[in-house]
């Protein structure tokens, strides 16, 4: 027993908690507003990558992979024409640059930012390389398959989901979607 | 009108009509022999591949791609761990070496023969390289994503099919992937 009556003692509580809260509060949004900031930061580098396919006539989609340190440890765009390679999607090609920098096959506590919803190919690919999380910009209900169609991550075929974030910078990837398709009309 | 009753006519015809089918029936039994023997032996190249794979201590799956004259395109095991690659799927690299033997980038009238049912990055790998046909030996229902799973062939998603030939040559290649994972127990 402390000696405060049990109202004084809820009071003081209620009023400490209520500092205490408008505090962390704060602080919370502080720490989600610079994980927008960065989110949003690591998706203009794969929207200015998206922007190079598109000046090489290449379907504009472009992925980065960030390890836990936030350092990036791959960057890339589509290159299926240049590379005369359909499996050179750029979620395929930055995975792959990612696991020889860092000499492993499996690219655990790193996250992948794709300007498109991936392809069942991609999002298989993003599983079977154990990426913890996905951000993508715009979604694709025509090829995309981790929100669409074959829903790669929803099955019990799929052994690994990564967190999935869709939507960050999706008017900007859109966009210079359209625009590379009108234009080769 | 040809002087025949209506009745020989029909008799006629009839008897001639039956050695024709008799003779047909020889000659389509003898092309089927030869598509099922053809496709054992293109399937048995690919499991070759797949033993080889075993003994690198790679997961044993071997892939073959043929092209529209008979001529094997490509041949690949996985090489995962060797190559340190996710994405290093038989299939994958069978189908990224026959498309740098042919400086395309797709694969239209060749077959790719695969001694496991894909998953849904290769099998969606397979639709984008506009494989005609895929024929696979044993299924895989723990992975699978062409008669498991996602069924990637399955949504409007997928913009093209190729058509799918299941379970030859399904005991030898099971065994084979048994036989690994035992002994790596």
């Amino acid at each position: 027993m402390t000696g405060c009556t049990f109202g004084i003692g809820q009071g003081y509580c209620a009023s400490r908690r209520t500092k205490s809260f408008a505090d962390e509060l704060a602080q919370l949004t502080e720490a989600w507003r610079q994980v927008v900031r960065r989110t949003r930061n690591y998706m203009d580098v794969a929207i200015e990558m998206a922007k190079t396919a598109a000046s090489l006539g290449e379907v504009p989609v472009g992925a980065v992979i960030v390890a836990a340190d936030g350092r990036i440890a791959a960057r890339a765009h589509n290159r299926v024409r240049t590379l005369k390679d359909p499996t050179a999607h750029a979620e395929m090609l930055a995975i792959r640059e990612a696991c020889r920098a860092s000499s492993s096959e499996r690219l655990v506590e790193h996250s992948i930012y794709v300007t498109l919803e991936p392809c069942a190919m991609c999002a298989s690919a993003i599983s079977q390389a154990r990426l913890k999380r996905l951000y993508f910009a715009a979604h694709d209900p025509k090829s995309g398959a981790v929100e669409h169609g074959p829903r790669v991550f929803a099955h019990s075929q799929c052994h690994f989901r990564p967190e999935v974030y869709g939507g960050i910078g999706e008017r900007e990837a859109a966009a210079i979607l359209r625009a590379f398709f009108v234009a080769r009309r």
